[in-house]
């Protein structure tokens, strides 16, 4: 397995940065989550004033051979359709990603149709997965170079300047995936993890589940080697968000990380590369309750809870604002001292 | 009493932008409390398309003479000491305001030093409240004269241009006076309402229950008559932000509610016009134990909940963003239609 080195936290910064924060005309503690995330950011950055100023999304899509078990509320064809609906700036992702200033890089890393697009990074590994209701979902070796397509991605945004990485994805079948890739990680039962997608009635989803079952038994994937689960039952987008997850690790930025499929990604990434997950901030509570087992295998909370179940990263360019906030408290807010303003009586 | 004019929310229009965000390229409900929130702005607003784009912030401040008593952890002084720091833009409310492209102003309704800057708005009622564990925090004419203040204070900046007000507060002691008024108005026990304001021991925490206690039982106000109510345990603070969001209701403006004080304010707005409720956005869950309290009195739940019990405004400015989000999702997203993308099988 590639090694990967990223560096720890730097925990010395992090106390440096609480009595510092102690110092700003406030209340002690007021801010609440703000000031921890001020902390976890400057313990990330290496620095005592992080910045998150030039936010980048970058979006993995990808399709799914297991559509054809009919375990989608959409066609698969709406990927693709999708994918052009974000290059003519027209959907959810591409909204928020204006309101907040953001880079946004559109990924083909295994659309099951060929694209075209003066503004679409081709970098599509195959057509689509295999149905792995019935076999592999892809090779090894496919699944390695799906993680290193997202880990090209995501170092080369950043050389290019951002310094908070966003990720989202689109891919009409990638809950089932990744409630299968949950479920095997987490060692938790199928139906506990398993949702209502994009919008399934309870028979589907009850149809889903099995189909899952059934699919982790077949492929009985190898829980020590995470090249094995994506290959056996995983996504090429899941690869490709894991692997921008480790080379934003290794360059000290922030992840801000959306729902339930990108968060399946982060405990891929965390098979891969443990250290990954000081970088990670959960961004928003999906509402698939197989998002709340996978931050709770995390020990991460995320910063909001809107009902969400989009996915394209719009979860976490909503919660980036806050983000946002927390850098500028740190960098913007007088001291008692310097406002003159008395402590604590 | 005086008559207020507030009209009701357009429901019609709400029903339109229900079925119009049901054609926008998402799964349907998949966005959530964002959706509900951009239904919500429309009937506020009688807009098919309602924007926020340019907040204004009010923050009203004044000082309580029931600080005699020892009921808070600063000094009364730090009132004063924190107005200079917002003219002087150091303070908390500043910088997030700066970050959501805001028009602050603050107005001095009753502090209890005289004070002078150029950008204050001067509308001192009185030099701070009467200690009301004592004697009335003020007279019947005070109570409706910071009311007024804060209703002209409303109209004139959505006159100005503003869309969306949002309310903030700065007075030592004013978690004393509205754990005082919730504890009367939602006929709930003291100790239930009671919390740590800006940081007391759990000894002051149990001294200033019992001053409220007292107090409520001494002044013994008249739950009918929001004005009595003030006048014998409010704060002029409280009075000016339930009249600006009066003005705001009537303009149709929707009011982004900051944390404790501030929903505190709306539970008296509330006996003073019953419709503002229906301009009401509850920004935040403080972490005083009041708010919850307050917020179930008025049936509606915060878009965040990050631990903030800063006041000033802030936790409304913090998730004005979510704000904004639902409108530009609205305003911005392609339909299935425009971007040739299908539907549910």
């Amino acid at each position: 397995m590639k090694q990967y080195n990223i560096p720890k936290r730097n925990k010395e910064i992090g106390k440096q940065v609480k009595q510092y924060i102690d110092t700003l005309t406030k209340p002690i503690g007021s801010l609440g989550r703000l000031e921890e995330l001020a902390i976890e950011l400057a313990e990330m950055k290496n620095e005592n004033f992080p910045s998150v100023e030039q936010p980048g999304i970058l979006v993995f899509a990808a399709d799914h051979g297991v559509t054809a078990q009919g375990v989608s509320a959409y066609p698969q064809e709406v990927t693709e359709q999708m994918v052009h609906n974000f290059l003519t700036e027209g959907a959810a992702i591409n909204v928020f990603s204006r309101q907040i200033g953001a880079k946004l890089e559109i990924i083909d890393i295994g659309v099951a149709v060929s694209l075209e697009h003066a503004k679409l990074i081709n970098k599509k590994i195959r057509y689509g997965t295999a149905d792995f209701f019935v076999e592999d979902a892809m090779s090894r070796d496919e699944a390695k170079a799906a993680i290193e397509v997202g880990y090209v991605q995501a170092k080369d945004m950043i050389q290019k300047g951002i310094n908070c990485l966003i990720l989202g994805e689109m891919g009409i079948g990638n809950t089932t995936s990744s409630s299968a890739i949950v479920s095997f990680l987490g060692d938790e039962e199928v139906d506990a993890v398993v949702g209502m997608g994009t919008g399934i009635s309870s028979e589907q989803l009850q149809h889903k589940g099995n189909i899952i079952k059934q699919a982790i038994e077949k492929r009985n994937p190898n829980s020590e080697d995470p090249i094995d689960v994506l290959s056996k039952i995983g996504g090429l987008e899941i690869a490709g968000m894991a692997g921008a997850m480790i080379a934003a690790a290794e360059n000290r930025t922030p992840i801000l990380v959306d729902g339930f499929i990108c968060t399946t990604a982060v405990l891929v990434a965390k098979e891969l590369a443990p250290h990954v997950v000081d970088y990670i901030i959960l961004a928003h509570k999906s509402s698939e309750p197989g998002h709340a087992i996978a931050t709770s295998l995390l020990k991460k909370k995320p910063l909001i809870d809107l009902h969400l179940r989009l996915g394209e990263g719009t979860g976490a360019a909503i919660a980036y604002p806050i983000v946002q906030s927390a850098t500028l408290m740190l960098k913007e807010m007088a001291t008692f001292t310097s406002a003159g303003v008395s402590t604590k009586t």
